[in-house]
């Protein structure tokens, strides 16, 4: 019976996975793995799956963050990672922009080949406690002196938990720039179509034969799905009950966390 | 031929006046005097026409406001002057709700008589230097922990001129907070009908009997239209020549500034 709703395991090549909570619970000291996740890694990895990360992470470069999931156990490289900034990167590349940076400070090696002489965008992450008012007054400025005013935003979550309790994401900070200059964001990351046909572009594999499994079912699920991929939810991390009554989205399948979906996987290979 | 297009100076019997803008410009220093604002002021009180200001200020109580306006040479008292934080303690005391403050230091005397133990909302005001990242987080945490989160904001301004340069406004960070709560804050202050029709009230006069004066073309002249009053854009403060092409709003006649504006008002008496 369990089989017979698992039509969406099939034909898999590759497996795109959100980091944080999926892997792990961020939290002090770096946070702690979830139950059977490296584990579930290591079995991707042998069966010949190919495997990608795909995260919003903008607190850390991808070395750092890459250090801190080997430190939990995970067997992981920078190359296996995609994230927002080195995304924003091409794009500001691309276009000729200079950013003013209000993000993170051990995010800003992720920008140290990039012009920041000049400004003639903003580009805004989770800066935390970078979030100060002077900060904030100054990335408007730029913005409102602009004859056409380019705001770029590393993800545009609502907020997130850590062990000394909920924190305000860039998504908030993102409005306020908004409404102030009256400006639509251009949003890099997650659930941004483009970023994830880089993870898949980084993965090598067409999305239909790609599985996202995240525990966001907006930016993770909705987003992957958007993209003609199919979507897992797990039900770890940020994951409430409530999300599966969600008015829009709806899951190719929910399991209860990496292991489960691993494991169903590849029993269908 | 000026008189010819003067119809909308008849009949009346109170004005209602903006401040910043209007009567002064806000900088360093305390600001500096419109040319002809003071002289008006006195000529209004003169000709026996009713006079209350009508402000968004909430960087300080209403005492602290009106003896930097009489500093300046404006002959006004605290009863003349509507102001956002006195509407807030209304609503506050009828609804039986305790406010967690986000505000300017000097606001905080405005609230003392209203109980802040247990808050069951938030109140969000121009708090400047004290938007600290951990003071939004804070707020934000209160309201997200809400079984229905209530957001009262004093103004929902994008920003406004210092001498020192633009400085976010209050509306910032309500949409900040309201995206992060997936809440509608509600707006006290102008241009929230129940702010101009308190200050109709204090006037003494109904609307159709009132003029509004102001420099905004929406928060102003709009809402003050919208409660069946006539409304004045003023051509100075933040006026810009691009107002007189505004999509949606009006004003009933435009002026150079206050002084013609009683100039005109006072020959039709």
């Amino acid at each position: 019976a369990a089989m017979a709703s698992c039509g969406w395991a099939r034909a898999v090549r590759g497996l795109l996975l959100d980091v944080s909570g999926v892997l792990y619970d961020s939290g002090a000291d770096g946070g702690v793995p979830i139950a059977g996740s490296a584990e579930a890694v290591r079995r991707i990895k042998a069966s010949g799956l190919k495997l990608q990360l795909c995260t919003n992470e903008t607190q850390a470069t991808r070395e750092n963050f890459v250090r801190k999931l080997r430190a939990l156990g995970f067997d992981v490289s920078v190359a296996e990672v995609t994230a927002p900034a080195p995304a924003a990167c091409r794009l500001l590349k691309e276009r000729g922009l200079r950013p003013h940076l209000l993000v993170h400070d051990d995010l800003i090696p992720e920008f140290a080949e990039v012009d920041k002489t000049n400004p003639n965008c903003v580009v805004l992450g989770d800066a935390a406690e970078n979030f100060t008012y002077a900060n904030l007054n100054e990335a408007f400025r730029l913005l409102i002196g602009m004859e056409k005013p380019v705001l770029i935003s590393l993800g545009k979550g609502r907020y997130y938990k850590e062990t000394d309790g909920l924190k305000l994401d860039v998504g908030a900070y993102m409005k306020a720039l908004e409404y102030a200059c009256d400006v639509q964001a251009e949003v890099v990351g997650k659930p941004a179509k483009t970023f994830f046909e880089s993870a898949l572009a980084e993965l090598g594999v067409p999305p239909e034969q790609a599985i996202m499994i995240g525990d966001d079912i907006v930016s993770d699920v909705g987003g992957a799905q958007q993209c003609g991929m199919r979507a897992l939810q797990v039900r770890t991390g940020k994951y409430r009950p409530s999300d599966e009554n969600h008015p829009e989205v709806k899951p190719d399948a929910y399991v209860n966390n990496l292991a489960e979906a691993v494991d169903i996987i590849l029993q269908h290979l």
